[in-house]
């Protein structure tokens, strides 16, 4: 689809204006609370990957209410230095796949935890390995509208206390107590950075490439697009939880996420992505620190022919490039 | 799509060559036998409609593992000798509703069971009221896949035993002892028709139309229409796991149902129909009966010229005339 | 489609600016008392529809030219107060069907007339029986463009002649002088509604869900889903045709037929409706009982997630009890 | 769509199963014979073209039931020896348009008659001025349904009887009484070329470019294209009407028309073509003159590459040539 | 597609706001006289058409660096008095075909030099002739992105020079040194008419048929419609070649072309074209002429209700007539 | 698309019909020893990619008639041992991208050489580097059909001589006499590694991935997805090519390059693959290696469930395992 949301300029400015939800800062503080109280590392079994220049475990960490979720840890064979690590979450519909899928971050140095995404991995890739033991209430299909009937139950509130859980986990598994640890992923995997950025006070740097999730009430008006449709669709059925579930959706929303952020920002758009329209991009890049006492970091790479893909390696080169500039000598 | 499937003189003697599952008995004898261990009305409660010519009562009852189980309970006001019970299921991804939506069978003089689909209902129509509290593993958007890496976790096991559930539910509901009861549906709910049909000995009738989940292994080499496109999706994605999923269909496949048929079965075919493909529903058709120590009528429909929608009202008007042969002195 | 019109704030101001046509009230006028010369009910035959609940006739009534118009006149069996008579129209592309396919009415207490649409019924359901004897001039496929290079010849002023007439008919088979006459539809069914009501000034409420035929002027600049198709077919065809074509077409618009509405209205939207767009739709609620001498009630059920299939059974349910409403203690 | 139907070899010999309906040339004798009841050139005014090569006359002649049809009859201004003329069908929706649209008959020294399609001509292209005063009785979209329950309301049994009066018109209009007469057409136009050579004995040849409507009861098994989607939907709809409508077809079968045919044949099939699918061709050429005591000529150009669209301006050229050859020393 | 640009009030005044680039006389001035410099005619051949009302030649002329172009030369065989040469321009994709394909400029009394398209040809119509002997960079599929890196090497720079020699063809082989000459085409060809109308001072008309290739920055910021798909692709991977290509584009844009044109123009356009939306084809029309000292006279048809068809037949009778008048006493 | 090819059974024992081309080992081996008479090595420059676990090499190697190739050249920084090289050969549309894309081979410690698809690049991922400097003939868009008419200008005659002389550069790069290299690739990439396969004698193994270009004359007829629909278009418009154009594709057909082989080969196919359907994958598979003395190694891994996608990355661990196991004890 062509340029269909705002021009360059005014997404510049663009500011969202849903008011956050009552008691944000209580619930998510609740919830990871109690994801705390679990211990955090579950289990770490060496694997095979048929690589020479990585050593990969196969974890499984505690996440939201202590639930099992597999991770990929991954770390250079011959890294001398630490140069911090790096938290990846996936995309909608992907699991963690297999291990020698992602060897960016490794490559270029970084420690890895890649984390799987309850309950996902059939629709893309080579699938997942976690179960999500929550039920469902009535639902579109997919994972967007289920528990939409209430914060407490929404799937990404439990999503969302995973990734908090995962730069637990990648503390835990790297040892080091001081090593930068660097929260990254693309469209879903942004939002979740976005999110642990927001929620966990100290992580050095969020890398959010076309974050989901940003906006909801404005994404509802202006696309269809999956897993938007989800939404859509359920509320089509659903024709009086309207309120209810934009409610919900406010506590899930990126750009609540982003008013927290402290840790520096570099993020991404495509003009014409119809997933996560330019305008719920901006109003979460442009809401990032907000709350935060001084001025925080932040760019973001603009793409203008570009749909979801965004800047694909194009932009991978620029974050290689930025992150080893904010992480300094590394 | 054009008749894509075997000539109709062909369908009329197509047989399934896939073998039954061993243990296949066992495991539904010990799943009813689990469910059956709860009481089955949970709660019942009248609800104001709007109509004046039935009455209707919200009803739970306990399913799969006691779940409690959304029902719409209605009895014509105004009937005065017992015409019998219809217990119907519902299609793919569409809930319960409201209790004005299907007004046919109390119109028609029967009291009317329709259940619930767990889980389902924020696809199409107006909503359903069940939550399926079983947790998800990996698996592809939708229903069908969830659980599918073992027959003792699908999905579809818990469904089946619901609509098990819904012949005790109607019957205790109806309080008379030997009042006829009659299991009906389309598509998916056809696919239950046919499971209760064969799981329940002693219902007097059995309406699948279009029925669903008919020879999956045929299906899947066929179609990938929705929803069988969750099942080629998963296996896209999990390579490994074609013998294990296809094994877990194997135990909600309608033919092996079918053969445990004892009921007289009204059923029909669209022979354009690429989510219920001829083949397939000539195979759980001519199974129909199979192991009865007496020959079960049965008799089907034909629709040539209809894709998925089958025969709509004139089918409906065919199923009146036959039920109430079938039924007798009603 | 996403939300594509205007903002439901500027939704409930807006009006159309199409200036009504010269004539408009002669060309019904004339049009309406050519069909009552003739005598209404032409044909009336009981059924037997399988239903214990209802009687239903298969009648023929005089409609435009005296045209012979089918019906289905159904009856509740046991009401014992007249509740009124639902006369409802059917949407495009659909027949009467069977008999037994719409019991809402008559299980709420209804008498219902069902009424016919000339032509048409090969496109979806079960069928129609009513011939169109008038003949086709060069048209796109479909009804809307037969005849709209006159007022005179256009298909649509038959079809609303008929529909005032199935008013006509429905009080003739009522027998009661003064039961109330309610005229409903969706859809072109909510067309034929809103020009029934505009046309017959005693109606006793009008329920007209996502009508269809507002503001085509506007229509035809803002979507070509179909039917709309037709006529923007037939124009990028018939090039020089525009103004002529549109001419005809403000005589079937319903925002003309809504300003003389005089009986309460009950109306629905769906927001991302591209065959009904919402703005057409306000178009014609806004203007309804314009010239009128006294304030005419008028509601509005917007359905801000649904596309054309707006409010299904939710919106049935607030039909039912608006209706009762209305039309008092019955 | 890739080659789906029988391969090339199996084309060369397929045959079509379907029986001849009883009565078939008493209904077409009946048909043409009242049509002859009628004088043929109803009117014929001179047109201003714009262009300086041809003489342009806009002609009405008396079809079906003597119904005015519109024709373009356009005559080289600088032929000095007749070579005779063709009279050429339109492909379906389309009607005759303007005069200087096809040029190519004239530009080869042929006189010209264009015969406009009754009530079709809105859907692509430059118009008709054709109306069809027969009445519509309940059928989908388009006009392959219309009249489809009787063989004598049938829209094509007025079609091709027109067909057949444009062969008297040109003869009137030509005004040399043993001038060769050529019918062509594509698709539509090729089906009622087929028929009028079927129907008229003495046509001095046939060019039939992938033409439709032959071997109905085939295509409709193996196509859903438009217009056969027509018939699928309509028999979708009118599900008890099967026997009816594909025996209503029978009657205009241009395999049946084929049979009958005595002049040479120049035919075209595209092997990609669902509209016209190619064992319904074949079946149509390889009947080609069987009922004649002669051997008849036949030659078809096969375009394995191609869809509906044939050969295009290729097979123009080569129906240049061969007409050149048949028609001998012109 | 809806009228989804301007409203037509607001076309009427619409103006590019794209810069000239610099040099883009000097650009053009050099391109051609490198053309030029070679001989114009490099092969003139007779072929047989099969028609008798034209002659025709098979030419060769020297295009970009004198590169042979073919063309069909075709000159009424009846003419006796010089009406003119119309040069005419191809559709994207096409080649020039059969010479039997566009006979109405013949038809009409002009000489016609039909243009082939270099290395176009293979998606629809009859095939071309010319190959493009110049090499292709990394590019998207089609011709749109070839060489957009420099404005040197891209493929419309070589397509226009052959649209200027097809002047000096047309000139040369007509042997009048003062006949007319007026260029012509739809989409593509209506581009090139524009850029020869700009580059030749003294051609005698333009007619430009929904011209493509206008304000290419706009055009790509509202439609992704083939072929501006091309390049939205090429920029979606090339993500920092945007400035370049677009830079590129400019020197092609047929607003410049437009603000140097002398003759008068006659336009079209479609108010749903997405191909040549609306704007971008009123953003050349506005200019056309700017740069000329005295006003030239310049009329567009506006089609409401048609996509990139646009007028069609109904476009080139009014192109006749108003070239007829334009042209004078011929 | 559901299974459409033949059953697995049948693909097992497939064997193409198609006739070699008289003269294919002379045309391959007259191309490529035109190639070789250029040095090989044009230009090697490092490049700084931001990864510490790779050093990587720009380099442009002679190719086709000595045209500069782009390559990457990546080598594992902490290698001790030489495990061997794999050449990498591109899917169709897609170019070399950015250096840090594909990390595989040189995490498993292996040297890479990914070599650059001449003109290519613009349809998907980074982009590439190569110009192709040979002009085009009218042709389809898309690569496939450019120079079709003749095998000595097809492009797939300058990209199969490239594939060969990476082969070389890789060797030239490497510089260990006897390293084993490897040729691999995906879709057009596996038609490369099938084509050098059979084309260099000496190669250690092939790792072919859903090969492209098998068996053309099947494919035609039995799919028309991209890119077999380029020529599927090609010769819808050049009627009269079909014999040339397929007599070109038999000189690239995978099959006769598949007989020549003599290294191991490891492959993969989709069973739902359109693009490159199983039996024209099982055609090369099954040919591989029939001209040899000696029994030659092959395994295919079949994906049931899969489309084009194939195996993804478990067919790379499953590439990994058996490459490491050919290439014994690295």
């Amino acid at each position: 689809m062509a340029q269909f949301d705002l021009p360059l300029e005014a997404l510049r400015e663009y500011r969202s204006d849903s008011p956050e939800p009552d008691g944000f800062d209580a619930h998510w503080a609740r919830t990871i609370a109690a994801a705390r109280a679990h211990d955090v590392i579950l289990e770490r079994r060496p694997v095979e990957t048929g690589l020479s220049a990585v050593d990969t475990w196969d974890v499984r960490f505690a996440g939201f209410d202590g639930h099992p979720i597999a991770a990929w840890w991954t770390v250079p064979r011959h890294r001398r230095a630490h140069r911090g690590v790096v938290v990846e979450y996936l995309g909608y519909g992907r699991g963690r796949g297999l291990p020698h899928e992602r060897l960016l971050w490794s490559a270029a140095g970084y420690a890895h935890l890649l984390m799987d995404s309850r309950g996902q991995g059939g629709q893309h890739g080579n699938g997942g390995d976690t179960v999500d033991p929550v039920g469902t209430p009535p639902s579109a299909t997919g994972f967007v509208t289920r528990g939409i009937a209430d914060p407490a139950e929404h799937y990404y509130r439990r999503l969302v206390a995973d990734a908090v859980r995962a730069v637990d986990a990648a503390r835990a598994l790297n040892g080091e107590a001081d090593a930068p640890v660097v929260v990254s992923g693309n469209s879903q995997g942004g939002a979740l950075a976005l999110a642990a950025g927001g929620l966990v006070p100290d992580v050095s740097a969020v890398l959010a490439g076309v974050p989901f999730l940003c906006h909801p009430r404005r994404a509802l008006m202006i696309t269809e697009a999956s897993p938007w449709s989800e939404v859509v669709n359920y509320l089509s059925v659903h024709r009086d939880a309207v309120d209810v579930a934009l409610g919900t959706l406010d506590f899930v929303d990126g750009v609540n996420f982003a008013r927290r952020g402290r840790a520096p920002l570099h993020a991404s758009v495509g003009l014409r992505d119809t997933v996560c329209p330019p305008s719920t991009v901006f109003a979460a890049f442009n809401a990032w620190g907000e709350h935060a006492e001084a001025a925080v970091d932040r760019e973001i790479e603009v793409y203008p022919f570009n749909h979801h893909e965004g800047g694909d390696a194009v932009h991978t080169r620029r974050q290689l490039d930025w992150l080893a500039g904010v992480l300094g000598g590394l």
